[in-house]
């Protein structure tokens, strides 16, 4: 077993011996989802309010509404979600390269094998160059979409890394 | 300016108040990723034992290593992650409908534009019928693809949200 997976369980028996929240209801009681980043930085819960229960959070590199659409759709249609805060972020990595970098890197790190493979996926790493106007590209993905009907309420922001701070910029 | 929007800005004037961890790096610090599902009773890093900086949290609708893998990739290929940990959890939105389910509830609640949308983007939700089933059709799924290397160790877990507890499966 790995340190990480020893972590986990240690982790994990020591949140279950004081866990009082067992009875929380599948779909999320505020109704709304939040779509950020992966990155190592950041801690939703803490970072935008979420409580136990609250909200669904779909996390993806670069916090890609087009990468989440599927979980989108089912938050909303299926677990009655109203709203979407999207949080792109400072120091993204997604800011530092293109698709044609992943693709030179996969093959050079993984071999031609594995870069037939992305390349009959077809896979599009989905990296942007500025920060804000991803932020207003992915809104208006949002907006055009009629996946994401028109009553549900969206707002984007920019978590910065070095300051902890959540800031509104649609 | 909605409640939820709200919540988010009063939230972070706190959490700022306080933040000390504007020196973090954008590699994540431990070297792994944790993929999970974007159910609202999860709190990855409480549950898990994530630190700020630690690792990547990859979320999405089942925790579903297909929808997850342009982060995978990036995570492992261009962030130097190692390791990934996978889990799904009980009680899963996920185990609860079929695709044409899915496909119904849009066309009903969205009529048929959106539906016509779904159909053109062919989009797969990715349900399933069985939780441990799943987590192990989802190892099998990154063992064999040739986009994460035989180096990275992976393991499955399901979270149980009834108790807190995160137990191993494979």
């Amino acid at each position: 077993m790995s340190a990480i997976q020893k972590n986990v369980e240690a982790t994990s028996e020591k949140y279950t011996s004081s866990f009082t929240q067992g009875h929380l209801a599948l779909p999320p009681a505020k109704k709304y989802l939040v779509l950020t980043c992966m990155d190592a930085r950041i801690d939703p819960a803490r970072a935008f309010g979420i409580n136990l229960g609250d909200a669904h959070v779909i996390r993806n590199a670069g916090a890609s509404a087009h990468d989440g659409l599927r979980s989108i759709v089912i938050s909303e249609q299926l677990l009655g979600t109203q709203e979407i805060v999207l949080v792109k972020h400072t120091g993204c990595g997604m800011l530092t390269f293109k698709n044609e970098d992943a693709y030179g890197i996969v093959e050079k790190n993984l071999g031609s094998d594995a870069s037939a493979e992305l390349k009959a996926r077809g896979l599009d790493f989905l990296a942007f160059p500025e920060l804000e106007q991803a932020v207003k590209d992915d809104l208006m993905y949002l907006h055009d979409t009629k996946l994401v009907p028109d009553n549900v309420a969206i707002s984007g922001w920019i978590y910065e890394v070095e300051t902890g701070k959540t800031r509104r910029v649609v």
